[in-house]
């Protein structure tokens, strides 16, 4: 038995998901009118999936998207695609596309759309090399900045990603795992992927603005206050970022990661930091142990 | 026999437009790493072919992008795609997509990406409703900000268009026919699928910054050259277009289309103006008599 690339749902039917396409005229292609959230599933375990549904209804309703299953129907959809691929860890994507409009007309207000809902499974991955999660990554600081919640709310999660192309062009040049975007009032915000935080005399800090509130930066906070760590968020500087005692991200694809370099400037003495290194821990002991998990197998209903 | 919808070339051969797809993790949909072009053909004429090309290639070069195809085989694509159709007048589409990567891998520096080029052709089609493009557009200044060249450069014709979309949500919920939107720092840019001018004493102004070039916008200067009307680039405000003596959009998608309401207001006496008028006229008249045309029939050459 070959292994599964993942399993997708569209117009009501599974198939692997590398079959699964949407037409070049889709307005979801042509305008990136479409939004999105990723859950990760983690030993037959999907991690918060409240949370990234939460997220993902509300990403819908702020671009006025009415999804066409229930929750209960999306649930077991998504149950679905990662069991029917036999995934034990595995993504699980969520999408709402604008679709096409009601009668086949071309043109007219997009709110005369049928929205459409995707989903599909593919194998757990690592926003950054798999091989850096416990060495620490380098993050790259961009010239090019996040666009602003005035043209494209990023409280809602989306496909509309030219910045963030652009941005790991640079990183990547420059020899860098990831680039992290400033805003363009020159504020910290965010990765491809990730939230960013930093760590000064005990306290840890994140970004609060121009950003997508990450359902793992949310854990952060959590498990933060349970270890007893002050966190809170705060506008930051590039400065602030290469400056700091100690700096990590928050991810779906990968939990707590450490950042060890900044634009070619070590973080503190280069290693993982001790306060990063042990909420990197409690992150995954906890996961483990089935702390917000729900198991896949529970939302495997009947569609019929 | 049955219209067609359009003709596209994907992968090296030729299918209906309809059919036309890319898969659901082609980042040319997940991160809108994509840029593209449209010609257009009237009466079987490409209009000003050179000029969208070299657009085309400005956009692929800005954003790494490669095509795997040569200038002359991308116009025989061009035109096999309308030929094929049998359209007389029709729209031509050319995309460059990032593509997978070399060797198949998930992640990497994405310069190790092969990228693909994509063309169809599409029935001609107006950007405002073209019962309109006699008796002036109604335009809707909207809240949502262009998103700023700092982020996306605009320059390069892209498919990140939720800032766009959501104007649209803003003009159409108004009962406006299309959104134009200021940019971040509080000027006038452009619309879905246009340029905006004004005119006041007989000098016709448009936007200059953080906006798509528009082809139609560089014919405008040309045909207020020929006309003896001054024309120039201006930083605008919203009151400035609210408070002309003549506004008018220049686009592919219809040439120059009068511009008679803005945010519920008149411009002018409600009336497309004299000027405007004149310019609109000159528009399609020198087109028909062959100005800057290429036959499609001149494209169409064997690919072999």
């Amino acid at each position: 038995m070959t292994e599964s690339n993942g399993v997708a749902y569209k117009a009501g039917r599974f198939l692997p998901v590398e079959d699964a396409t949407i037409g070049i005229l889709d307005p979801a292609f042509t305008k990136a009118d479409v939004v999105f959230d990723v859950v990760s599933i983690w030993d037959g375990n999907f991690f918060r999936l409240n949370d990234h549904l939460d997220r993902f209804y509300s990403s819908c309703e702020t671009t006025r998207l009415t999804l066409p299953l229930s929750d209960s129907e999306i649930r077991n959809v998504l149950a679905e695609c990662v069991s029917r691929a036999g995934f034990s860890r595995a993504m699980a994507w969520m999408l709402c596309t604008r679709g096409p409009f009601k009668g086949g007309s071309a043109f007219g207000h997009p709110k005369d759309c049928v929205n459409q809902f995707i989903a599909y499974s593919i194998p757990y991955y690592w926003v950054i090399p798999e091989e850096k999660i416990d060495s620490g990554a380098h993050i790259w600081i961009a010239d090019t900045r996040r666009a602003p919640d005035v043209s494209i709310n990023q409280q809602v999660k989306n496909y509309n990603r030219m910045d963030i192309t652009a941005a790991q062009f640079e990183a990547m040049d420059a020899g860098a795992d990831a680039p992290v975007l400033l805003s363009t009032d020159g504020f910290l915000t965010e990765g491809p992927g990730f939230n960013v935080w930093i760590i000064n005399n005990k306290v840890a800090s994140t970004p609060g603005t121009n950003l997508l509130e990450g359902v793992t930066r949310k854990t952060v906070f959590e498990l933060c206050q349970e270890s007893g760590i002050e966190a809170r968020t705060e506008d930051l500087t590039a400065n602030d970022l290469e400056n700091a005692e100690e700096a990590f991200l928050s991810t779906t694809g990968g939990g707590v990661i450490p950042v060890t370099r900044v634009n070619n400037r070590s973080i503190g003495n280069g290693a993982p930091g001790i306060t990063t290194t042990a909420l990197q821990s409690l992150y995954w002991n906890k996961r483990a142990a089935g702390w917000n998990c729900v198991p896949v197998s529970d939302c495997l209903t009947s569609l019929e």
